[in-house]
């Protein structure tokens, strides 16, 4: 397990900037929560992440982006409006309302007095679109991003020229109207998903449901989520949806115990006939080695964006006694840490913060930055430890000398010295040159770069 | 004007799986709109060159990712629940429904019939969080990200230990429930922002509205969008909101003509006092250096990504003629371009094969890849043109035997040949090498590297 309770970290990423509740100045929003701004870029390097290694870095997948409204009847398709539901019961007295499903017995928890029947609650939030509030014009909130894929599936096979194999990736938000949120970011009403949808000949589909299940657990651990914190758990027979031929789930070992992070199914055909049924289209292909036409299986791993992002913060965080002194790092693997490279004048001299600020300008284009001139070298060291900042560059008295600067080890806490001349070099291969690189959406990259860096 | 009409775009998009209909096989999701892999890729690149300019590369910006769903009482201060709304009139005849300030006459253009008086109607979606609906549980989609960013200026401003000046960036999911969509992409019901609040002591906000003018404008016109194309319209008297002191249009000229692309607007204090009001907590900062007390007057660059999106693709489409036939390119910039590099062999010929699969495999960690082995080699060149790929690298016979590859330019269509072990480094500097690098949210990047790269 962790070795971090829960109320320590909800209490670091609101001191620091990476979490904040939703509306907090008018008290919240039920279920809702904001990424700060060392958050939002941890949370944007965990998709950055998924997507490299899911779109980026595969032949047999490609990128969807589709959006939040959709047309009504997919829902009908999908079984979500019939089934997407939670038994509910109020109590009579004090009319607290509860999942008939969570209680143990049938009175009401809070005041003990009786409770209504069950009646099912459908968990998709509903909007009206168009000026008209009527039955005609109810839309949903997706509740899941897969269904934009599945309705997309001919689009994307006839204008992208692949073959089965293919996956289909997508990364956004969706929206459950939730009963009971709550551990945090762990369940909220809005959540942020990263979801493929893997398409395959039947027949090979238990193939690449093992394919699927080994990286998708191996891709938490590249990560740095201690493998003795995650497991495979396959679901039991009662849990599996009725057209699911299996069912994995990879979870983490968060305070509040074992916890699903990501599910992995193998969905057969279902979500393809349900479309095709309601649409009338067929959404068959036709393979031209074997002249067979079929409806293609569907491998699907979903994982939950804000829950990888609380598990990522769990696993990372250490406390340890460093010279007498409690410190707490984020031992952050560095594709996600929000800042890559702290740049620290030793004090705010006159002659200190020209330099150090030629310094920061000379790496910043390269990496995520900061630059801190305030308080103590050794307060600062803390504050970037405590926010997963791998590298810390230090500019002393020496350095106006020597033209040398110290790169301090997030980690390690060993330090070298180093012309400043070779600095970006040094780092780019540091950061670089790790087995996991993050490839930029719009540039390019320096991988394993040593050869070429020196 | 671009060259291209509209109709020529939006075919290219369904054709290339650049951008589909929303729910398509359902005949689709009014005003919306799904991005296929094409365009999920350049959708991302846009995104990706704003957060690197607007927050990486500055010491004066942070970052933020704020949820949809928030407090009710947040767009009540605002004056979104009031205030936010079109006139609508419904014709007795038909039944047709139009905004109020678009007609001409008094008389439907549908049928001739009579109209109604103007009714108010509210552009925000509205939801039920919670299983009870009732007003109390009324929610809105967000209908701009920017008030996510005013509720938690507090929050920031005491957690990312700034001084202001400072700005708070967001991108995401805005919902306006339009009367009257269109445009392809223009004009929808789901579309995405990219916002930014700029805070600034009150009496240098001319200062820094000037500012945020030249950054803005100049923004597109690095990323490629012709300057005789772009213009900044200052807003009328009677355009502006009442607590407004100026605001300008970053224009381009669509096919219909001068359209925003970007609102930049000097607020004053109005959101902070109005939050601060409903809200009852005191959003005002400390100057320590004049022990002065302000609320902040606010700069606001309010940009639309998919009218982003829209605009580079208008302005990147060319057609000339080559060798006596029409070949239609994209000139996409390098840092938006879907695909940086693709990798051709040229045919499928058992040797051709493996080389060319080890020579993508060599570049494919660095760039955004394909690698295509179907039909002719000027079929894939063409193809490549229309969606903008900036390099084809074409692996052929003599490739065998002297281990060189040729490496094509889609604008010049200059081809150079190359030694295949100076392939990544020759590519890295071309793509790597310009002026307008983007950093990777999880990576490194080599910029104006070619020092390095030799």
């Amino acid at each position: 397990m962790s070795s971090v309770d829960m109320e320590t970290i909800v209490s670091l990423c609101k001191r620091r900037g990476f979490i904040f509740q939703s509306s907090e100045i008018y008290g919240g929003a039920g279920g809702c929560w904001d990424y700060g701004p060392l958050g939002a870029e941890l949370k944007r390097n965990v998709k950055e992440a998924w997507w490299k290694a899911m779109v980026h870095d595969r032949d047999d997948v490609v990128g969807l982006d589709a959006s939040i409204l959709m047309n009504p009847q997919v829902w009908v398709a999908s079984g979500h409006v019939q089934q997407f539901s939670d038994p509910l019961v109020d109590c009579k007295a004090c009319k607290s309302r509860f999942r008939a499903d969570h209680l143990k017995g049938d009175k009401c928890p809070d005041c003990g007095g009786e409770l209504t029947e069950p009646r099912m609650f459908n968990l998709m939030f509903k909007t009206f679109m168009g000026p008209v509030e009527d039955d005609a014009a109810v839309v949903y909130l997706r509740p899941e991003t897969a269904q934009g894929i599945f309705v997309n599936f001919q689009n994307v096979m006839s204008t992208s020229r692949k073959k089965l194999p293919l996956g289909i990736a997508q990364v956004g938000k969706s929206f459950r109207n939730e009963i009971n949120t709550g551990n945090f970011i762990f369940r909220s009403r809005e959540f942020e998903q990263m979801e493929m949808e893997y398409f395959v000949k039947p027949g090979t589909d238990d193939h690449w449901f093992q394919h699927w299940l080994e990286q998708r657990f191996n891709w938490y651990v590249k990560l740095g989520i201690k493998k003795e914190n995650l497991r495979l758990r396959p679901h039991a027979k009662e849990e599996l949806a009725h057209y699911a031929k299996g069912c994995y789930d990879v979870e983490y070992l968060f305070p509040m115990g074992w916890s699903e992070l990501e599910g992995i199914a193998n969905r057969g055909s279902y979500d393809l006939e349900q479309h095709s049924k309601f649409s009338g289209k067929d959404l068959s292909v036709f393979e031209e080695e074997t002249k067979e036409r079929f409806v293609p299986y569907v491998i699907e791993p979903s994982a939950g964006v804000d829950r990888s992002v609380l598990a990522f913060l769990l696993d990372s965080y250490h406390e340890e006694v460093v010279e007498k002194e409690k410190r707490v790092v984020l031992r952050l693997h560095p594709a996600l840490a929000p800042i890559k490279v702290a740049v620290l004048p030793l004090s705010r001299n006159e002659k200190l913060v020209p330099l150090a600020t030629e310094v920061h300008a000379s790496i910043r284009g390269c990496f995520m930055t900061q630059y801190d001139d305030s308080q103590s070298i050794g307060r600062r060291y803390r504050r970037q430890d405590e926010v997963g900042t791998p590298y810390c560059v230090t500019v002393d008295f020496q350095s106006i000398e020597d033209k040398q600067v110290t790169i301090r080890d997030r980690d390690s806490l060993h330090q070298i010295r180093i012309p400043i001349d070779t600095l970006r070099a040094t780092l780019l291969a540091k950061l670089g040159g790790e087995d996991f690189d993050v490839l930029p959406p719009g540039g390019s990259l320096v991988t394993g770069g040593k050869s070429q860096l020196g």
